[in-house]
């Protein structure tokens, strides 16, 4: 197996490996035994997921996330940069480096001129942009927005502007346990027309996806996302 | 199987199945009779990929392209709507509705109540953003830039500034003939500081990513990228 720095996408939540990853990917798991990972128990239990007789304790782990000391972090590559050795990085949801850590890892990589290779998987991102409905030529993700109330109406407004203006769909999180809160935001800082999708769930049993107007959601019950991974698409009617 | 409106994701070239696309992806296109597709034969070759055994002839597909009149997408949906058939959605390379059509008939679906669901396969933006190493909190897609060698110089800038100012990383796409001509607008549009990755062939053989500087690429020799499909992305230095 060819040297490099792997980025291995993982389910997005309680669903089957084979729901949402290729075969592939667990041929090119089971050759690597150095991770970066975001968490270290999450990544264990999606090892397991992805081949049961994986043996776990040949393996080595480091966690990259918001506790890592950065001035480490640059050695986190010395098995590939030293002894030539396929390394793997590891999010706890999703693909790693989008909306998730990993992107300083990879920065490393590329300016120490290593072979990067991103691995197919869910991005929860591509799915609600693809079943929203709105504009897929045009798009992008914008984080967590801001908590304070009043910033977060600010931003809100902002973004939809640029919706309208330059016809681009915008994306964004929020702590699952504040979705409604943000769902009520929206609704009181959007023009009636703007469309907004609401993708909860993704590839689980809880799949939720709506697209409907601000005034259409007024008159709608609230819908199940409390507590669910969700993301939230705004773009003109 | 239940009754929807399937976004079924399609390998980006010349690569196997299951290098990048799940085994669920395979039983839900068996289940499928009515497709709606960018190109039908493209989309042939693909389902037939996917399972040899696959009849084609018991298939039903409708054309949904530049040359689609608008006035008839309305009734693509038909079948979903009036008979609770499932329907398929594919694209010609990875994800319907993604820099790729499909977005109206999803629209149409959603203003229907239809349900949409949305399949896990490769998408050539995330896979850039992922193996970037640029940021991926915040990213935009752009689409297509301007053709004239002028506009398409302003609209860089602009779209560097953004990285600049917003810390978001850009994201745009070219004819792939095109590519060493985009590549050489960037770098002469663009700061030394900029930093820029090119992302081309994504899964398959001739797979290049390289994240560089305006001025470290200035230095390199030309990139094997010429009439390979590629991703650009700038961010700040």
């Amino acid at each position: 197996m060819e040297p490099a720095l792997y980025l291995i996408p993982v389910t997005l939540g309680e669903t089957e490996y084979q729901k949402v990853l290729p075969e592939y990917n667990r041929k090119i798991i089971l050759g690597i035994k150095n991770f970066i990972v975001e968490n270290r128990r999450s990544a264990i239990r999606f090892l397991k997921l992805s081949d049961s007789s994986i043996d776990i304790d040949s393996l080595e782990f480091l966690e990259l996330n918001e506790h890592s000391d950065l001035a480490k972090i640059s050695n986190y590559l010395d098995p590939l940069l030293k002894r030539k050795l396929p390394m793997g990085i590891i999010s706890e949801a999703g693909c790693p480096a989008v909306a998730d850590p990993g992107a300083t890892v990879v920065e490393i990589a590329q300016k120490k001129g290593l072979k990067v290779v991103p691995l197919s998987g869910p991005s929860s991102m591509i799915m609600a942009v693809m079943a929203s409905g709105l504009n897929g030529q045009s798009f992008a993700f914008n984080g967590y927005l801001p908590v304070k109330p009043n910033e977060r109406a600010a931003k809100i407004r902002q973004l939809e502007n640029r919706a309208w203006n330059e016809k681009q769909t915008q994306l964004f999180i929020e702590a699952p346990y504040r979705n409604l809160k943000m769902l009520e935001s929206i609704l009181n800082s959007c023009r009636n027309e703007t469309r907004v999708c609401v993708a909860a769930g993704l590839t689980t049993e809880q799949e939720f996806i709506r697209t409907l107007s601000v005034a259409e959601w007024k008159k709608t019950n609230e819908p199940p996302i409390n507590k669910v991974p969700a993301i939230f698409l705004i773009y003109r009617g």
